[in-house]
């Protein structure tokens, strides 16, 4: 039975010292997500302290530029936002806290923390949208930080608005956090129409020997060691490649095949319609989600792309 | 001195045989404009005939694929939507309606169209937000065709709600048009996650050959006829190519050339920051927003090359 979002606003209030927990490897909802609330917390009076396994990247920076940590001997509160699981806070969080959380906030319909007030929203496209209806229900204003933390969720967790989660809800949302004083151009910027030049560089080196195959419904690219050092690009900034496989028009599955200094290839699998990538990458060792899926393979080059290409001409049938 | 929309309303609802009219090369917003305001049309039992030089893109086939042209003799009223010039409507309907335009409804402060009835707003991020305003002004329900028109302009004119002129209102409409029953994850899958293999060849090809001037605060990239028949694209393909030059860390202004079949070039300027696109372009002859412009200017390749970094130097100082 779903609690009512007054079950989570009340030991907030009623509590002074409390500590919000990040979810590992941080993106722009969990981080929003805890700064928003933070803020908020601040705001009446409370000590709060944010925790996160990893240092966020620094493209997150204005989230937290002018917000201080609080000192406080013991905790009263230990709350979890965007966290669908106690081991996604990583080994060293999850052992100081993971058997007392107090509070979950969060949208994965899978989540599995076990806790005496866990609030999980499936219908929310980020976990932005509970907290944002939180600070308003504890009567906190919301100020020009407070939406540029709740506007970063919102945006990073649907794409900008392009993906199916998104809801009349959450561009009404994000129309009032604008009107709230969020910066969305600079936010939109930063988060995604902002790309290195080694990356453009790699991008156009590996985009221009993508092949098609099974009658142009399967997109292979390939990036390997040589392209990394042309372009003087790397490792860390090959995930938006693996998305444009999937962008071809016609295209149901899309493969990356990125070399490894060992000479075996890392496989990204996107998948479009009905195809389950998670499934395909299975069938290699690998696994993943519904529409990305990921494996290891070993080279070299022709021979990784004829095993996954074998395993996927039984999904295309 | 602006006029009311209601200026605009009453010559629509007086009349009954209607020309609208979309800018050449046309995109969601004239497109979205010119179905939006001729489906309200009919269903207060106005005749209206939309014209466009151009046919449009294929992706654009849901915004008229139920909508049947009418039949008249002769208009009573020429209107204009998201058209900034008479030029752009292409030679041939120039010379047929150019002299006889009664409404303009367009959102580029650079509107130069000379009409008894001319509504435009420069806040507006759309033609399709003022279209949606006059729509609800006339007393029609937006229902699910229409929404689909309106949200396709506000989205696509917007990059998806990335560009510096979203606003609160864009977002909010936005959210109004969902619950009218627009289908914004098809739509902007269509327009913006799903590219042509051709666009995708030819993006390689351009992108691997961008250049960096006045100490990389300018990335020029180049179109050629040659370009085009290697990849199998056109110049119906190219929108999305200016927008990435735009997109390279520290970047202050992207150009895209891009040649024309008579050897000229079709000057695309978008920047970023407090620089001006249509000042730049204003110097070259041209015009536009102040984030993206357009200009012509002669070939060859390396004469247009110069003769736009010689503005642009003026600019960066």
């Amino acid at each position: 039975m779903k609690i009512g979002l007054e079950e989570v606003a009340k030991p907030l209030l009623e509590n002074d010292n409390i500590v919000i927990l990040s979810h590992e490897h941080p993106d722009g909802d969990t981080l929003g997500c805890a700064y928003a609330l933070k803020i908020a917390l601040n705001r009446l009076g409370k000590k709060v302290k944010v925790k996160c396994a990893d240092v966020p990247p620094k493209k997150y920076d204005y989230l937290f530029k002018d917000v201080e940590d609080d000192s406080f001997e013991k905790e009263d509160l230990v709350v979890t936002v965007d966290v669908a699981d106690e081991k996604l806070l990583g080994k060293e969080l999850q052992n100081e806290y993971g058997k007392r959380i107090d509070i979950s906030i969060d949208h994965h319909a899978s989540n599995k923390i076990d806790c005496r007030c866990s609030y999980v929203d499936p219908d929310s496209a980020a976990a932005c949208e509970i907290v944002y209806e939180l600070i308003a229900l504890m009567g906190v204003k919301i100020d020009k930080m407070i939406a540029n933390c709740l506007y970063t969720g919102i945006s990073t967790d649907t794409g900008c608005f392009r993906y199916s989660n998104t809801t009349a809800r959450t561009l009404r949302m994000a129309s009032e956090l604008i009107e709230l004083g969020a910066d969305s151009f600079f936010i939109n910027t930063v988060m995604f129409e902002t790309k290195s030049r080694t990356y453009m560089r790699l991008e156009a080196l590996v985009m221009d020997k993508m092949e098609m195959y099974f009658d142009d419904r399967c997109c292979v690219v390939y990036i390997t060691r040589e392209m990394f050092e042309k372009s003087g690009s790397n490792e860390n900034e090959t995930d938006p490649i693996a998305s444009k496989t999937r962008q071809i028009e016609g295209v149901l599955v899309g493969v990356t095949l990125r070399e490894r200094a060992d000479g075996s290839f890392k496989v990204s699998v996107r998948t479009n319609a009905d195809l389950n990538a998670s499934e395909i990458c299975a069938c290699l060792g690998g696994g993943g989600h519904p529409k990305a899926g990921g494996c290891q393979v070993d080279g070299p080059l022709e021979d990784a792309k004829a095993k996954v290409l074998e395993v996927i001409g039984k999904f295309l049938g």
